[in-house]
């Protein structure tokens, strides 16, 4: 059975909230879980809960690393914290994936050097999927990289592409470059070098698209910067909490709108369904030599569960063999 | 009385929306407008309204600058467009503000090279008012220059200052750098010398602020560049209309949603007419020597009346002198 490490320190609501999860993901899938932190902690968290004893153990970690401590900590004076010890059982073929909703920053940075690159792949990207008015597009890169070349954000494509062929199951994804308009000519230089790298390769390349472009679902697989893939999620996030907050303002204001938010109920709750990123759990951290999936620090338990399902299923297609031979076929020197 | 000229030909909705909406604008308002585009069009579209003809007057314009068209046709091939011939009335001083909702890089094209710049400011910036949990927060720069230098982003900190001042109505308003991260040493390096050079003026800097910034409601003035910008602008329309299609696909499906939304109906106008772009009409491109304002493609009667209301209170509170002398202060060298 597949060995999942998981980070049990991660995440704002941690242990209780990973620990939780984790539970769940035993009870419903075919994986074990290591959960890695600081034992005594663990433990008394999972003393909580029944489960099969022989699908979740424990793996011993001193450190912690805190939400805004700087990504060098992790690998420079936190050797022992639980995102450098999950990392390395997967470097050690103790675990087959890792998942941490801990520092983001400390993951890629502990990831990228101890686990190394895949054979051609010359940056890590994180890929974040998003709800649109179709089904769902995927985002890479969400942070790891703010100041990429060319040759990083084609390859980011070229793994989205992957991700989303393999992973949400759509044979030949669309990509797109996320401009400021629509022509080839738009955009600053290095978004145009990485047009032409894109329009010049074998993947499904559909042009630019912009910022309104990734809720209308016309596009599978949109590429950007860390910069701006960052602000973007940050920004859709805080929207939706934003614009939730304010019509339950206005709804909780009248008596008519009580009366109605009494009646559509279950609409609303079907509707924040919708939109809710624990559906997804994680964003998997592609280009490094292992498969790591990064949570959102808000991890509650079912974000956590449903990241474990992905990860599983990622080491199950073994998509960074994929990534290697399709990135072979097409590489590019930066 | 003040003048406004306003370009008919410009917009999604054009003539109609925006004749109704200078129609509007002059019963509400102590202003006259000039309305810029092809005579014969506008008159026809004019004669359908009751006002006081001694309040609108056409100028004719030949030709009109399409939404696709590269923003250099404006200036070069299309001397006679709505947008060329209404920023030549304002550089003439035949009108005291200019507004369109047309081709956006051509209105900053058209604007920069025949009114140029104000004093001591390098490049223009788009100001965009976004509505957020506590009131509103002004964007600058949403798309005039995607690859800025430093001072580029300090001078958009200080003219967006000024703007939120003047006509928003806040003292002293908190200026923020938007960035990955809080932390100074977060960012790309031209952001990094942006953050010294805010931090070593006088305006109320309050430090880089993240995407979730932008609705929080905790900084007044978020300074970007024009590419994160226009893709954050683009990014939160087209949530919020996401949403609210999401929202009312659940409801619809429903009998108790549908009760529900009868019941409610007031309550989502009110939060409808909240997220409405239109309560604020348009957005100021400041650092041209005169006062320019961009509508939305969209724009509606109501987004063209109140963008003519924000011109001439743009005029009023004379807000490029400010900009000038502010600027003069504090001037750093490209």
């Amino acid at each position: 059975m597949l060995k999942i490490a998981v980070d049990a320190m991660g995440g704002d609501y941690a242990p209780h909230a990973v620990v939780t999860g984790a539970v769940e993901a035993v009870k419903k899938f075919d994986v074990c879980v290591v959960l890695v932190g600081q034992e005594e902690i663990v433990k008394e968290e999972l003393s909580k809960h029944k489960y099969d004893h022989s699908r979740i153990e424990i793996v011993h970690a001193d450190q912690v690393v805190e939400m805004h401590e700087s990504p060098a900590v992790t690998i420079r004076k936190k050797r022992n914290s639980s995102i450098s010890v999950g990392i390395n059982l997967l470097k050690e073929n103790r675990a087959s994936a890792f998942f941490s909703a801990g520092n983001t920053g400390g993951v890629v940075c502990a990831a990228t050097i101890n686990l190394g690159m895949l054979e051609t792949i010359e940056r890590p990207g994180i890929a974040i999927v998003m709800p649109n008015m179709k089904g769902v597009s995927l985002i890479i890169d969400a942070g790891a990289n703010i100041d990429p070349k060319p040759v990083h954000l084609f390859q980011y494509g070229l793994m989205g592409s992957t991700y989303f062929e393999e992973i949400l199951g759509k044979p030949n994804p669309s990509v797109g470059l996320l401009n400021v308009g629509e022509e080839a000519s738009k955009g600053t230089d290095y978004v145009k070098e990485t047009y032409q790298l894109l329009e010049q390769s074998a993947l499904n390349f559909i042009g630019n698209v912009e910022g309104k472009d990734i809720f209308s679902g016309d596009c599978d697989v949109i590429v950007c910067d860390g910069f701006v893939g960052n602000v973007t999620l940050k920004v859709s996030e805080s929207m939706a909490d934003t614009l939730t907050h304010f019509l339950k303002e206005e709804l909780l204001s009248s008596l008519g709108g009580k009366i109605g938010l009494l009646f559509a109920k279950r609409s609303f709750l079907k509707f924040k369904k919708k939109i809710d990123y624990s559906e997804y759990g994680g964003a998997p951290l592609l280009g490094v030599n292992g498969v790591v999936i990064i949570g959102h620090g808000r991890s509650n338990p079912k974000a956590v569960m449903n990241a474990i399902k992905f990860a599983a299923k990622e080491v199950d297609r073994n998509i960074n063999q994929d990534i290697i031979e399709k990135a072979r076929k097409v590489h590019v020197k930066a």
